[in-house]
C-alpha cells in the first residue's frame, strides 16, 4: 500500500467520506487510490473556491469534516477566501494539499510556492508530511484537529513522493474530546445577572443555535425576561415553526447600537462581544452601550447547550414555557418585486427541512420576520465576509443532506465570484435552487461610501460599484453549465418560479430582476 | 488631501496609470479619490483573479507596473494564484490591499485576517502603511520595488484610517536603477565556451527575448554554431517574420531530456538550469545530460541584451548573419480539427502585432512551427503553472496595447477558473479574441497519471479528470457576460470564425469542439 492509499483508508476509517477536489499532477496517486478504497465520495469543482466552500457547507450540516484535495500552493490559494469564511465559522475541514516530490522542491519549478505560508492564515493546524510512512498518522492527526470543538481547519501538505512511496498501513484517529463543560462559577454568575432584574441580553452563536439550545435559551428568557439575539452571522441557525425564534444583531452600526442600547448586561453564549463589521471614522467598533457589562457564559468551543440546561435548572426555567414560534406563513404576495414581497414569497413557500444559504447581502437583511413561521429549516450565514460564499456552501450542504432542499440566496455581485458552483450542482444533480438578486450593482458599497465619509462620489468611483454595464445574464450562464434557469421581473413570476423549483428536484436558478 | 488622495497622486506621478480593482468598504476612500485625480484608468474585475492576472498582462506588455486595488485578506487571497504566476514571470505589480482601520483590527471582525501573511508568499515586497502621513512615501517605495529589474510584486497594505486621515502630500518615486551590467569575466568565459567547438546551447528567458536580444543571440549562433532555445515558458517572446525564431524546451520530461542531450555546454541567459515541471518517480528533475556544463552569462535581472552585444563583439558576430525568420504562412487548412490544422489556421491568420496569450495546455504544444512565419507578434506563456492565467492576462494586455489584437488560447478547464474575464472585456470593449479548446477533460492529467506511475485509473479517478459531464457551453456563458461567441466543429468553421474575429474589433469568443 502506498502513502496515498494509506491516507485515503485512514480518512475513510476516520469518518471522512466526502472529498471535494480539483486535483493536479501531484495529487494523481491520491486520485488513483480512490478506486481502490470504498467509502469515499469524490466531488469535482471547476475552481478551488467551490471546493473549499463546499467543504464548509458540508461541515456545517454534518458537524464532521470533509476532505478537500488541492493542487499545490496556487490551488490552495484559490480556495483561501472560502477557507477564511470557513475558519471564521469554525467549520471542520481537512485540506489535503499536494506538493512537489520532496526531492524536486529545491529546483523552484513553476508551481513551487511556500504552501505552509499560504495555508497558515486560514488554518488552525498545518503540517507537511515528511514521508510515506507518516502520511497515515498525519492524516489521522488532521482529522482530530479538524474535529476538535467548535471545528477547525486542518491542512496537511503531501509531497508527491510521500503519496507514491510504500506506507506502513492505516492509522486510527485519536479520540475526539467532548466539548468542555462550563464551570459552575460561570453558571452561577450568569444566574445572578439574570435574577438581578436589570435588562439583559443573551447573545448567542455556535452550536447553541440548534433547536435544543434555542429551547433552553427560550426557557431562560421566559423565566427571567432576558432578551435573545444571535450574532449578525451564524454557522447554522435552526429556525421556523415550533422552534424558539431569534433575530440577529443588525449589520448597520447605528441600528446595532440602537438595538443594544437598552441592555445593562450582555451574556455571551458562544458569541463574541458585539463589534462592527468595519471600523468607520465616527462610529464605534464596540456596539454595546457605554457601561454595559459583558459576561461570558460559554466559549464557542464549550458545551453551551449543557451550560444553558444547568442554568435553566438553577433558575427553575422550563422549556415548555419558552415562546415557541407558531406555524404561520404570510399570504402569497402580489405586485412589485420588493424586499418585503420577496421575503413574503419565501415565507409562503419555504419547504420543511429547507437549508437556506444566505449571501443575499443588502437584499435579504429583512427576510427573517416573514420567514420565521415557515416549517422548520436551517439558515446559514457568511461569517468571514468574503463574498463568493453562497453557491459553494449550498453545493456542499446539498451533498451533506441529499433529502433536503437547499435554497441559495445570492446577490449578483457575490454570485459572480464562484459561479462555477452551478456546474458541480448539475453534475451531481444536487437539489439546490439558486436565487440571484440582480440589482446590477455592489449595492452594499453605495451605503458604505457614505458610512466611511467618502460621500458624493463621481462617475469613476460609481463605475467601480456598478456591475450592470454590460448586463449579466445568469440564465445564460447557468445554461452554459447545465443548470436550467428562469429570469423573473415580477413577484408573480417569482412566486411561480419558486413554487415550481420547490416542487421539483434538481438544480435550478432564478434570476430576480431588481431594477 | 487625505491619505487615499496622496497615494493616488503619488501613483499617477510615478507613472502608474491603470488600476485593476474589485474594491470594498475599506477601499472606498481610494475609489473616491479617483474622481479627484486625473490620469488613472480604473478597470473593474468581477473576481480578484481577473484583477491580478490583468495586472500581470499589463506589466508584461508595458514593462511598468499597474496597480491593483483589493479588499482585505480574502480579496488578496482570491488574487493569489495569478500573483503567483506574475511573480514567477517577474511582472511588475503594485498591489494596494485595504485593511480595517487600525483601531478596528484588534476586534477580529469577520474580514480580519493576516494580510501580510497572505501576501508574503506571492510578493517580493510587503508593507503595512502605519499612517496617512506615510502612505504616499510607502506608495512611492512600492512603485520602486515593483519596477526593480526584472520586475517584482510589491504589496502595500492600507488600513482604512490611513486613507481617510489627513496626509502631508505627494511623494516622488526614487530613481529606478538600470539593469546591472554583466561583468567582463563572464563575457569572456562565455566566449571561450562558444569558441571551444563543443556543442553548446544558449538557453534564454526574460527581456533577452525581445527582438533585439534575439537578433544578437542569432548572430552569435550563426557565428559559433551554438543552438538557441528558450525556457518552456516565457514572459514575452517577440517572434514572427523578420525576427530570429526560437523554439522552447518541451514540457514532457523525456522529450526535454532528448532535446538537451546533445549539448556539452549550456549557457544561461536569464534562464534557470532546465528543470522538469514536476518531479516523477523515475525521471530526472535536472534535464541536462550528465556531464553537461552549465554556465551563467546573465541573471534574469541583469542586462542580458548588453551582455549579448558585448559577447557578439568579442566573437565578431554580426546581426546581419543571423538566421531571421522568412515571412511564410501555411495554407489555410481544411478537413478535421486537429492540433496541426489549428496551428495552420493560426499561422495563416495571425495579424501583425498580435499578442498571443497561450494557456492552451496540451492543445497548443505544437503551435510554434506553423506560426513562426506569421507577421511579427508576441507570445506570452504561463510561468507559474497555475491555471486560470490566460483570459485575465489577455485582458490586461489589451488594456496595455489598445491598438493590437489579443488572442487568448485557452483550454476549457483553464478557462473555467477565471471565466469572469469576459465581462471586463465586454465592459471595456477590449479587442480580445478568446479561443477555447473544448476537449471536455483535464487532458494534461491523463498523461500525468501515467507519468507518475499511478496508471490504470478506474472510473472514480477518471471522473476527476473529465469536465464534460455535463457539457460546458462557453458560447452561452460568454453571452451571459456580454461577449458574442461562436461554437465551431470543423476547421472550416474555425477558419471563418477566426478570420472574422481578426477583421472586427472588440471581444469575441470561439469555442472549438475538440471531440
Amino acid at each position: 500500500m502506498n502513502g496515498a492509499e494509506s491516507l485515503v483508508r485512514t480518512l475513510v476509517g476516520g469518518g471522512v467520506n466526502v472529498c471535494f477536489t480539483n486535483p493536479g499532477t501531484s495529487e494523481m496517486h491520491f486520485v488513483a487510490a480512490l478506486d481502490k478504497v470504498d467509502g469515499m465520495r469524490c466531488v469535482l469543482g471547476l475552481f478551488e473556491g467551490i471546493v473549499t466552500g463546499a467543504a464548509d457547507g458540508y461541515g456545517r450540516m454534518t458537524d464532521k469534516p470533509a476532505a478537500t484535495l488541492l493542487h499545490l500552493g496556487p490551488g490552495l490559494g484559490n480556495g483561501i477566501a472560502n477557507l477564511h469564511n470557513a475558519k471564521k465559522a469554525a467549520s471542520p475541514i481537512v485540506n489535503i494539499v499536494g506538493e512537489h516530490a520532496s526531492f524536486h522542491i529545491k529546483y523552484d519549478a513553476p508551481l513551487t510556492a511556500d504552501i505552509e505560508g499560504i495555508a497558515r492564515p486560514v488554518s488552525h493546524w498545518v503540517k507537511t508530511s515528511p514521508s510515506a510512512k507518516t502520511v497515515a498518522a498525519d492524516g489521522a492527526a488532521a482529522i482530530a484537529a479538524a474535529s476538535a470543538a467548535p471545528g477547525q481547519i486542518a491542512t496537511l501538505i503531501l509531497p508527491a513522493d510521500t503519496a507514491w512511496n510504500e506506507a506502513d498501513g492505516v492509522a486510527a484517529v485519536p479520540a475526539i474530546p467532548a466539548r468542555a463543560k462550563v464551570n459552575e462559577a460561570r453558571i452561577r454568575e450568569a444566574a445572578d445577572i439574570l435574577k438581578s432584574g436589570k435588562p439583559t441580553l443573551i447573545l448567542m452563536t455556535g452550536h447553541v443555535l440548534l433547536e435544543k439550545g434555542l429551547a433552553l435559551a427560550g426557557a431562560i428568557a421566559a423565566k427571567t425576561g432576558a432578551k435573545l439575539l444571535t450574532q449578525l452571522s451564524n454557522k447554522r441557525l435552526e429556525r421556523g415553526a415550533g422552534r424558539v425564534p431569534v433575530l440577529r444583531v443588525p449589520y448597520v452600526v447605528d441600528m446595532a447600537v440602537d438595538t443594544l442600547k437598552e441592555f445593562q448586561n450582555i451574556l455571551l453564549v458562544g458569541a463574541k462581544p458585539p463589534v462592527s463589521f468595519f471600523g468607520y471614522p465616527d462610529k464605534p467598533s464596540e456596539q454595546q452601550a457605554p457601561g454595559t457589562v459583558i459576561t461570558r457564559l460559554a466559549e464557542l468551543e464549550e458545551d453551551a447547550i449543557d451550560a444553558l440546561a444547568r442554568l435553566a435548572d438553577l433558575l427553575g426555567a422550563k422549556e415548555k414555557d419558552a415562546a415557541f414560534q407558531a406555524a404561520k406563513r404570510p399570504p402569497m404576495p402580489t405586485g412589485a418585486i420588493t424586499l418585503d414581497s420577496l421575503a413574503a414569497s419565501l415565507g409562503a413557500l419555504l419547504p420543511e427541512g429547507a437549508i437556506v444559504v444566505d449571501e443575499s447581502v443588502t437584499t435579504g437583511r429583512g427576510f427573517f420576520p416573514l420567514t420565521a413561521g415557515a416549517p422548520p429549516h436551517d439558515w446559514l450565514n457568511n461569517m468571514g465576509g468574503s463574498i463568493g460564499f453562497g453557491t459553494p456552501v449550498g453545493t456542499g450542504a446539498a451533498i451533506a443532506c441529499p433529502t433536503r432542499k437547499v435554497i441559495c440566496l445570492v446577490g449578483d455581485g457575490s454570485a459572480m465570484y464562484t459561479i462555477q458552483s452551478l456546474w458541480t450542482q448539475a453534475r451531481e444533480n444536487l437539489d439546490v435552487t439558486t436565487i440571484i438578486f440582480a440589482n446590477g450593482t455592489y449595492q452594499i458599497l453605495k451605503g458604505e461610501l457614505a458610512q466611511v465619509g467618502a460621500g458624493n462620489p463621481g462617475r469613476k468611483a460609481m463605475d467601480m460599484l456598478e456591475i450592470g454595464r454590460p448586463d449579466l445574464n445568469f440564465v445564460d450562464m447557468a445554461r452554459g453549465m447545465g443548470v436550467p434557469g428562469r429570469r423573473v421581473s415580477s413577484i408573480d413570476e417569482f412566486n411561480k418560479a419558486l413554487q415550481s423549483a420547490m416542487q421539483e428536484s434538481g438544480p435550478k436558478l432564478i434570476e430576480v430582476m431588481m431594477r
